[in-house]
């Protein structure tokens, strides 16, 4: 292998890259970068993955002659991202045996020689060949994210509540996560002039309607697209390609390869009430104000913070109770319609719910002090988030 | 004590004070903060100590009732911060027995109570009676501080080396660290017309000549003392009180105590050498980042960085062998005098000292490879670092 590219570019693909690589491997080809240099697309091409998800992208280059290495990703990363600006060198003489496995790094002011491991022990990541295809919009899409995956369980045992659940119809996107004690859905409209462009000359397979997509993808692998997302450009296409057992997200030269998540997703619409007793509007700045400061008494106990709405003076409070710490109490205005009710929450739900909503107001809905609880923003993104209620010990 | 002041003024005093109280005490008061209201003076009192160090500060207040009291400081702290800008009451009602321990904090959104402990419990912070006062000019000490305090240990057995040591003379501040692999020393001048001011009417004790100033002082505090010096406002001044065993410095209101370190300092300026067969100059921040490249390698084995002094090509190289991993060189132009050298280093001293050097150039003098080396920047402060080489294994 030998090519020339620019400092820039490969560092930031390389960060790119690096943020799958895992930090403690099952095994040391793992921890590497694999890098793949083809003169005929005149391109290098760097793969990542820890056997569940796995990023590639590529960056044009001058190849001089083709070959493939794997490099240490953090050594690598850390090299190349403090290498002065400018063109990069990159040997690897694969035809001296004692060379075989080292990279050469060349830059203006020196040189470095980094041993790697050969490309034949690197696995290779999941391809779709007979899948589906489907342009997803990116805007609703990353709306989505931001407002579900925090809700997503982070216990692996946990399997299919560690993900997000698409479920896609004519003309929108359904996403939803819950760790069973709270549950967040966000629905977005997607504009059906998307489905004239699916015929993608880039893409494999056949196309499908999004009506007949539904899919379970770990939080981790969309918290990656989320950031992939970020850096999308004006007209980018975000290409989805699905198999029974992977997804790939391919947006320009990246793509995002993670497994799907097997089993059944559980039936939460049913969890959502649909008639409910009480109603309060609440600034939602000034309620998670309200409760940050709380939180500092609540962190110290249970996490338990406690409602207390008042129809009459039009105020909801909010107190903790922390033994042998101390107490706190904060009240804020309100609009109330239904009777008086005290009820108790995990404080941290309700900051992850709260800081996601995005209006300035937020509603929520009640019905008794055992029984689920909705928020929703007014105005803006149509999302739906529960919480399921603590028992107050009073 | 009921006491009303402005949530910005305590919050800033409370965060000052909270970084020396420590976050695992050896006796549960010095968790605390002592919070004192005196009407007389009009005045909230903090301190916060861990028996070696102590900072105590004062805010205006409007003293409905003096008072005192100890308050985790940590709780407190969190507290106060997340308050909305305004005015917060504090009143602890001693004359209750069930709350005699209880600070009741009020703003306009809610309160919060929380449980202290009795001020009796706390440690008095030492006071120096009898002792001498001295002006000290704060922006050489800043100056001084900003190059010394690095190169203490950090190693608690290492005693007096734990500190920074001062000598004073007619018109200059010496201050000197090290941690017996490198050494730091700046010469600061004082003006003398500092000394006219000496007689301030808050100084107790007789005042004395900055030429009678000797003391080792811990680094941990000397860093506090730059965090409270670098909000000095123009024309304040530092006056230290000096007795046998403890130092005081005093800005403003604000008071910080520490222990001076016993023992006898090393007579640093036996180590350095006087004459130099080699001499070498380069761009202080090239050389930083060409060491800062190649410690990504030598991070991954021992440390060592090998310089070599080529006076012919006038460059210098910086090489480093990690074995198994990978090795590197770079390469920038020197102003070279004197033989060609092979010599080995500790890269974070260098990096540290390189850091703070500051001047744009600076010159390196060398003897021979296993002979000390003295860093000084080309003009600017008067400091001299010391680095020991290393052994080269080759």
């Amino acid at each position: 292998m030998k090519v020339i590219c620019s400092q820039s570019e490969l560092k930031a693909n390389l960060s790119l890259v690096s943020r799958v690589v895992p930090s403690r491997p099952t095994h040391p080809v793992l921890a590497n970068v694999l890098l793949e240099a083809d003169m005929e697309s005149g391109r290098i091409t760097l793969t990542g993955f820890d056997l569940s998800l796995g990023i590639c992208t590529s960056l044009d280059a001058q190849i001089l002659e083709s070959g493939k290495l794997t490099i240490p990703a953090k050594l690598m990363n850390e090299i190349v991202s403090r290498l002065p600006e400018g063109e990069i060198t990159l040997i690897n003489d694969d035809e001296d045996e004692s060379k075989a496995f080292i990279l050469e790094i060349q830059s203006a002011s020196g040189s470095f020689q980094v041993r790697g491991l050969g490309a034949d022990e690197y696995p290779e990541l999941p391809t779709i060949e007979d899948g589906d295809t489907l342009s997803l919009p990116i805007e609703a899409l990353m709306e989505g994210l931001k407002g579900t995956a925090f809700a997503a369980s982070t216990d692996d045992t946990k399997q299919v509540l560690t993900g997000v659940h698409f479920i896609g119809s004519q003309d929108s996107l359904e996403m939803a996560a819950t760790d069973g004690h709270r549950l967040s859905m966000i629905q977005t409209t997607v504009e059906s002039g998307d489905e004239d462009e699916d015929d993608d000359e880039e893409s494999t397979g056949s196309t499908f309607d999004l009506k007949d997509f539904e899919a379970t993808i770990p939080a981790r692998a969309l918290r990656e697209v989320e950031k992939m997302l970020s850096g999308a450009q004006d007209g980018e296409q975000l290409i989805l390609h699905v198999d029974e057992s992977q997804v790939i997200f391919e947006l320009g030269r990246q793509r995002l390869t993670s497994r799907k998540l097997e089993g059944t997703y559980p039936a939460y619409r049913q969890l959502i009430p649909t008639q409910f007793k009480r109603q309060m509007t609440v600034d939602r700045k000034r309620l998670l104000n309200a409760l940050e400061l709380v939180a500092v008494l609540a962190d110290q106990k249970n996490n338990i913070v406690k409602f207390s709405l008042d129809s009459e003076k039009e105020q909801l409070s909010l107190s903790v109770d922390a033994k042998d710490v101390g107490s706190g109490k904060q009240t804020l205005p309100a609009e109330i319609t239904g009777e008086n009710l005290h009820i108790g929450f995990n404080v941290k739900y309700l900051m992850d719910g709260l800081k996601a909503l995005g209006s300035e107001e937020i509603t929520m809905h009640l019905n008794e002090s055992t029984q689920p609880v909705i928020f929703n923003p007014l105005g803006g993104v149509k999302m739906t988030y529960l919480v399921m209620p603590v028992q107050l010990r009073d």
